[in-house]
């Protein structure tokens, strides 16, 4: 297979953790036979550093001429004294934005051998494996009017939570095709007993649903969700919800892995290349210090070797290699819990050298 | 003191539990020279049963002329099949807005005694003292427009999050007074980053603060929130936000005692008798078994003393009483982990006895 991949490595540990994920794909495509252009793009504080804004046409000409992208991440103290509009965050929204990237997934595992740094206890977490996918182009956050209004002679203020049924249908069909591939469960995430806008979106759920008679539907309210992501995170499969909804659950699930250093995350575009990335920022406090967990960033581009390509062998062998040596006991700082840690660089050689171990039988 | 308490038990082990609750309040009365007088009203199920309707008119004029409301839980199978607007439920969102209730109050402590039966580890939640203050007269929840329209040719479907700025400086009052008598700090939770009525209630949060310099204020984001209630709960001494945000946040929160069954909640009138309930619902499964869990109910009894009556050292004796009684280890089954455990009444009849117990030197 011949791909393309825009790198945008972004700032702080973004290049450092993209660089260990782009000599995993190098390894992989070496021993799967694959050919993988790295081009890279500018984005984030060192677009603005260099050209002046988060974001120049030709890291979006990049992106939109590529079959996937992988990004790092963006920002840092450097830019925050700078005007909102120009500052780094802006590159990845606007990337988001160019490429109408609708659907966000967090896919969130813990690894046997992690389970301890998780607060919760072992046997709640251990063995999660949970997809959430999130409506990222609709609902709350974009709905319009969004503005101060008066009322009864006081200063209010109105916010729109706006859905159109495609939008709804879109996302949910997302979701079940993934748990065709997984465990076949959707669990659909709503406020239908308060929301006329959850009450269309359980309607079409059900319709999505007959397209998909291998795959079982159930629905649950959000607050619900909140409560069972806690006292039972192995209940679920894909949970998909919408946008606001999503941001919330996902942050709340992130919890249970320990350290948003093993967390990856996708962007599904409708029609262009998707957004692969880590869940962790830019971390400025320790970039450049060799300290960073990559893991998110090759569990990312494992995503995209699984989303964008559909080379789930491919993909399993990088899932496979980064449990392996947690396994053998490899921690980088923030997972090490007080034992001995390895580097950025470290971490990324033992889980190439069990990508290129013969296969045991 | 002479103070009118009406008591609505409702169903399932509503009664039960309400019970146990009047009988801790009886000798509350007696030890520290009140003059409590339960008057007794008809609410949910039982209220369909014998008058055709959730909430009579009756129950409403005696709850206005009540100082405070004990309630139960309302609900149960039998009460399924008939239609919606009939249902237990409507007897409490009816009494709600009848009283207009306008902020809900969600202690959420973990007792030393009970720690290892949080889904989280014992180091996290052990000492978690947190409030969450919920405004529940606005938002998205009762904004309108609610309804489906048409865009672009096809369904969509809109809802409406809406404050005017005096119920966002209300419900922060509430909260900043909350904190005046707890621990001083104050996060007021919002998405300021993306919703124009987070900014607003970000401004008002800002104002109101000037007039609690005794009072730490930070802000922070939901899905921050919803992420720092599992990674370090403690941080939180008084968490207010708005009705959506509190929904979500306080159900999380709630797992992290391990047990519903330990957990109170007022709902605070802005001009009449307020609400006092346990967060629990009427578990039709194990009523009338004397197996149910009284101590919600009783912690709720003791919000009562302190919010609306300001008896703050009855209501400390009360918690001082369930605490001494969980540390000697008395358990009802469903925080008993396997081990033996207590029916409804030998639980009320400790912590009555712990109450009545001589204060030690
Ligand atoms: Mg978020
Ligand atoms: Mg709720």
């Amino acid at each position: 297979m011949k791909k393309t991949i825009a790198v945008l490595q972004g700032d702080g540990v973004g290049k450092e953790v993209t660089a260990g994920a782009v000599n995993v794909l190098k390894v992989i495509a070496d021993r799967f036979d694959h050919e993988f252009h790295f081009e890279y793009g500018l984005i984030g504080g060192e677009a603005i550093d260099q050209q002046g804004v988060p974001l120049p046409d030709e890291t979006i000409t990049l992106c939109k001429n590529s079959d996937a992208i992988l990004l790092g991440a963006v920002g840092g103290e450097k830019w925050n004294s700078i005007p909102r509009h120009l500052r780094p965050e802006q590159g990845l929204l606007k990337i988001r934005k160019e490429l109408d990237v609708y659907a966000n997934l967090r896919p969130v595992t813990v690894q046997g051998a992690l389970a301890d740094s998780s607060p919760l206890k072992r046997e709640y977490v251990e063995g999660v494996d949970c997809m959430i996918v999130r409506e990222l182009t609709g609902g709350l956050y974009f709905g319009r009017p969004s503005e101060r209004v008066e009322r009864d002679g006081e200063e209010a203020v109105v916010d729109t939570l706006f859905y159109k049924r495609s939008e709804i249908e879109r996302i949910l069909r997302s979701a079940f095709e993934m748990a065709q591939k997984r465990n076949g469960r959707v669990t659909s995430v709503d406020k239908a007993n308060v929301l006329e806008s959850s009450r269309l979106w359980r309607e079409v759920a059900e319709e999505v649903a007959k397209d998909y008679e291998d795959v079982k539907l159930e629905h649950m309210l959000v607050d619900a969700a909140a409560m069972q992501l806690i006292r039972n995170p192995k209940h679920f499969d894909v949970l998909v919800t919408e946008n606001l909804f999503g941001d919330i659950l996902s942050d709340e699930a992130s919890m249970l892995a320990g350290s948003l250093g093993m967390l990856p995350s996708a962007s599904l575009s409708s029609d262009g290349a998707s957004i692969y990335e880590p869940v962790h920022g830019s971390a400025p406090d320790i970039a450049g210090q060799n300290k960073a967990n990559p893991i998110a960033a090759i569990l990312s581009a494992a995503m995209l070797l699984r989303h964008s390509f559909d080379l789930h062998q491919e993909a399993d062998k990088i899932e496979d290699a980064v449990e392996s040596v947690l396994a053998q006991g490899y921690r980088t700082s923030d997972i090490a819990d007080g034992e001995e840690s390895v580097s950025t660089d470290k971490m990324v050689e033992v889980i190439i050298e069990a990508i290129q171990a013969p296969v045991a039988n």
